[in-house]
């Protein structure tokens, strides 16, 4: 039974960490318009989470975290029973507000704005490695409604976790083999082979490339990743924050472009850091940006294979993906 | 680039192999009623997949197969660099019509109908294990557009893949590694801790219990696991498969009144079975169905935390799951 908030339980098949957060089934869906909780609370208005005038950037926490210290108990077992061990679900969930504008995107953002949300992404990130228990930091920011995005606002989020997460701890695990079995850093091989096939490459600057993985399992699928051995936001220069700016917008007008008709592209990108303590010589920060959008007006589902074998089918090739937004 | 059809390749972050099946983005979408391509075919008809006036339970090749022996070519490597190996898409993927009516799905068959498909599913499983080159047998039936049917008539796949896809080999390791620890199977403790423990039974039978997983990660999730050790679905007896068929309804009839209204809640059932070849001793069938539907009309949706990170929140409890689904 959850006693004192939500709990994160042990799932014995997989070895993952489930989070358990049932207050959040309530939580707000798609408001109308005057009721915008991400909105500056305006002047005798609905009192929304931001009581300014107007804002650049905003962080703060998710009004229903599904991690959060606040989450009290204690380690245990579900049942009493080894098998299941339980923690409180502590850690942080927040909210980056990209803009005071009820709509638009990242993608609409102008580059100086771009900057100062990634500089803010680098700041909660360092803050929250600070905090005890959080053993991860991941930013990610989803568009489109058909990804489930419950409000419209522009805005991306953070969480803190209190343990690495299965796709970090899996990409840690591979880049730990790699290094044993070659010398090599995993993420560093890939981005040079990248460089020397060239068949996939969408954008390059300075500090960055952007590239179609050899092996992308989403129907559009670009990694971005920088030129110097980093392992998080908080370990880029200046001139990397800037670059960055500009290649990540540069990269979200090609997936808007990237099928005719007016909508836009319904995306998630999630920013792969080096967890808090373990790993950090090994991993190497990129970005991932994907869509479920298959063709226009149609989804890729995660059905059977997917969903419960995680068994991935593309209905089309990472060259394929690189050529169309390359000429995009 | 792929040559004589369909690839799978190796993703040397995740240590996955993804399915390269690009001729499927034209496959059939929700055809019209008259031409069902699962129906008989009529007198003067539409031609469909099957040349018979009428059927109990059929199965064949899909039209537009992932994984086939036609499709040709060698292992090599992407752009020849060693860090991202290719095989030949080999393996079947076939389909399996539960009955000639155009509508319904395996929950309105009867319990003889029901024992019919599982006998075809036990069949299948034994003769595409002794394919060359199968290495897994993954048995599925979906329900609902929710979550992307794609032909309403009342149907499941199976997929013989030339790899031990990712779940089960995570299965297969965390087994693995709990019996080197303790000298047990994890599957078989796992359904001993849930009898003892009990707040997550949903029913029972002679041969069978379903339960809902102590670190269920679905907003509905029921686990079917058979009361003796067996593999695979051949490894049945027939009193087993007679058993089966009849929880296996009453599972299905309790996620249909799951949630108040008309609608039939969306899901997918998958059967976990031991690999071909590995591990056959240590792995332990069972059932997992579960559904995306977390409310009446509200979608768990995979959005950034689960699907760029593989962690999943769930916005509910294993014990409320599995209080409600035996009430229902």
């Amino acid at each position: 039974m959850l006693k004192g908030g939500a709990q994160v339980r042990y799932d014995p098949l997989t070895g993952e960490w489930i989070t358990m957060a049932s207050h959040r089934n309530d939580r707000t869906f798609m408001p109308p318009a005057d009721q915008d909780p991400l909105a500056p609370t305006a002047p005798g208005g609905f009192p929304t989470e931001i009581a300014e005038a107007g804002y650049d950037v905003v962080v703060f926490e998710n009004r229903f975290p599904a991690l959060s210290p606040r989450n009290g108990g204690e380690p245990g077992f579900v049942d009493g029973d080894p098998l299941w061990p339980t923690q409180p679900a502590n850690g942080r969930t927040e909210v980056v507000c990209f803009s005071s504008a009820p709509q638009g995107s990242f993608g609409s953002l102008t580059a100086h704005r771009a900057r100062t949300v990634i500089e803010a992404w680098a700041d909660r990130t360092a803050e929250l490695g600070r905090q005890p228990g959080v053993e991860h930091v991941f930013v990610f920011e989803n568009r489109g409604k058909e990804i489930g995005v419950t409000l419209p606002h522009p805005h991306g989020q953070i969480y803190a976790f209190p343990f690495v997460p299965p796709k970090a701890a899996r990409m840690l695990s591979m880049a730990s083999d790699f290094a044993t079995r070659t010398g090599k850093n995993l993420f560093r091989e890939i981005l040079d082979a990248e460089h020397r096939a060239g068949t996939r490459i969408v954008a390059t600057s300075r500090h960055w490339t952007a590239y179609v993985p050899a092996a992308a399992r989403w129907p559009v699928e670009v990694h971005l990743a920088p030129h110097r051995d980093v392992p998080d936001l908080p370990a880029l220069t200046d001139a990397e924050r800037d670059d960055l700016a500009r290649i990540y917008l540069d990269v979200l007008g090609r997936l808007d472009r990237y099928f005719p008709g007016p909508e836009p592209l319904p995306y998630i990108a999630g920013v792969h850091q080096a967890p808090v303590r373990a790993g950090r010589d090994l991993f190497r920060l990129h970005l991932q940006v994907f869509s479920v959008l298959r063709a226009p007006g149609k989804l890729k589902y995660l059905a059977g294979v997917e969903s419960a074998m995680a068994s991935w089918i593309s209905d089309t090739t990472p060259e394929r993906i690189a050529d169309r937004l390359r000429s995009c």
